[in-house]
């Protein structure tokens, strides 16, 4: 099951404000989903993610696939049981991840023949088995299985890609089965103006209840990023959420709703935590650095979160000098909240029809 | 400050129940306090701390000395505010450490000349250098430099520890100033009973508001442990609270309890997390083995932590084989807990006049 409304729009009707209702909750949109690759957000537990207001994370199939395996999962009642987490799961379907595996795969339009990344085993995923494996996972969104061309690639590459997510977006729906998950198509087309109107019109064609754009944020200008998003936006129906995938840097995300984006996803606020950088809102905070050493101040001044009512700059450099858990735990909660309260405030900006204003403020302070 | 009072005894006198008040709460005993070696207890949160019932912790004064440094943890508003915990801390002498540093260290009865394990920089601890540096910590209770020696130790080594420990213990006395924070005194003496009866003889000469029992739990057999905590209790005043340092598996703890100890710490029940290793009531639980990969109960059945009512072994075992955080942050609390637990349950006993069966009781279960 899946619901999608909109609330509110702005900017001539691209910018919206929206609500979603899933098997496992209703969530405000425009949204932003952490990730937790392996069943878990790293560094945080679930009850941090509640306290950091986060609504749905997204899991990796292919990682879960491989351990601790799907049916291992399935045994445990699901990976919301197992993982202790009530609210929404989005999984994704495991195709980014295949592609990435350079010279491990063999790809034909039967899928994908590819060897794991643990232990070198051979293993096979097609779209009705990525289906199998996302409906054993039990998520509240599940993804088509789907051809990620890379960047930089050539057009016949990206024609391909584009053939084949199609092919296997049909199959996905056919296969697709379980009442209470509802299936995302992916557009792809890589940086092409004219594929990615042929994608995003044999997807839509489909009628899924909700739709990825793919194949951004993979090493392309920010500009080709934000002239795909300028025309995909436009060919996707106007009353369905619309996900754009691995997205996750404040002004990207601000750059994605002023182009009709309603979801986000991405590792970097996790990331970036583990590396000891902090997001803020007058830019990024490089924790580690000396001039930090006796900064009694908060993280992020204009951050209402525990992290930065509770630590100061000098502690969180002595964690991450000293190479302490603690660092990071502290460190993903701050940045997944900064996140997570970005979304709120774009939200209602474009409720009080203040997204100009509150886009050009972001950018009068924040340092990229 | 520092006020003990013993509530109630059992085992005609020596196991005993007590509260202890210190400038950041009133706790009572027996205690186990978890240790925060960097100004943080590994994988856990102040938060974490207080919700598995943590009074006090230890941190250590010669690892907070070489990083960040004490002027920066005084400026920054004492150890309490520096890493947010506002309950009780207590700071060992650095003794320990220093004399753990296998050659690259020079004592004479002046202090310590050593080399830094992090940058090999020569410093110098003294009596009087280590109560200034645990002063502008301003840890509630501070602890006196000693000198502790190995095991195995010749009892001329061991003499010569002792006569320093009381040396040092004397100016220690004399150079602590600071009204809110209490010093304890240290018995050393090895495994050697006349050495134990001299070395607190001349401490308790000294009249500290609290005494730790040092030298122990440092590679000697076990009934030579349970042999010198024997006779020590005895020559410690009997209204004062009573330290075992560095004890902390859950059948010394009884055994400490046994024989009139009030307090104790370990980096046992966070260092065996991180390890993937877990207490339970029967014994220590291995969460690694492939025998628990589809383990859906819980770690400890007979355990109501939020760890055991949230998380099945099938799911630890994967966040440890995927070399996950969330697998450090969890076990680290349960074992915490389990040890603030276990330590409730003694002193219930105690007060219950049931000891005894308690001590029977958790030997029949548990397995060493």
């Amino acid at each position: 099951m899946l619901d999608f409304k909109i609330t509110r729009t702005d900017l001539n009707g691209s910018a919206r404000s929206g609500q979603l209702t899933t098997t496992h909750g209703v969530f405000n949109t425009p949204i932003f989903m952490p990730v937790g690759t392996q069943a878990t957000v790293k560094a945080m537990t679930p009850q941090m993610l509640g306290e950091a207001g986060v609504g749905i994370i997204l899991s990796n199939t292919y990682h879960l696939y491989l351990r601790p395996g799907a049916d291992l999962i399935e045994r445990a009642g699901g990976l919301h049981k197992f993982m202790n987490w009530p609210r929404g799961i989005l999984t994704d379907s495991g195709g980014f991840q295949v592609f990435s595996l350079k010279g491990l795969r063999k790809i034909s339009d039967e899928g994908v023949l590819f060897h794991s990344h643990i232990d070198g085993s051979r293993h096979f995923l097609s779209p009705e088995i990525v289906m199998q494996i996302q409906q054993k996972l039990g998520a509240d969104i599940a993804m088509s299985f789907d051809e990620c061309a890379p960047f930089p690639c050539s057009y016949e590459e990206a024609t391909q890609a584009v053939r084949r997510t199609s092919l296997w977006a049909k199959r996905c729906c056919d296969y697709h089965r379980r009442p209470d998950q509802a299936l995302f198509g992916i557009v792809q087309g890589n940086v092409f103006a004219d594929l990615r109107e042929q994608s995003a019109r044999e997807i839509v064609v489909l009628d899924f209840p909700g739709y990825a754009i793919g194949g951004l944020s993979v090493g392309e200008p920010k500009q080709d990023m934000y002239r795909i998003l300028d025309l995909t936006h436009h060919l996707l129906p106007a009353d369905k959420p619309r996900y754009l995938m691995g997205v996750g840097a404040p002004e990207d995300l601000l750059e994605g709703v002023k182009r009709g984006v309603d979801m986000f996803d991405c590792v970097l606020p996790t990331r970036i935590a583990r590396h000891g950088t902090a997001f803020s809102h007058r830019g990024k905070v490089v924790v580690r650095n000396a001039t930090y050493a006796e900064d009694f101040t908060p993280l992020d001044p204009d951050c209402d979160c525990q992290v930065c009512k509770n630590y100061s700059r000098a502690y969180l450099r002595h964690l991450v000098k000293a190479d302490e858990m603690l660092a990071h735990i502290l460190l993903s909660y701050h940045n997944v909240y900064f996140l997570i309260k970005l979304m709120q405030e774009i939200r209602e900006a474009i409720e009080d029809q203040k997204f100009e204003q509150f886009y050009n403020h972001f950018y009068e302070n924040y340092n990229i």
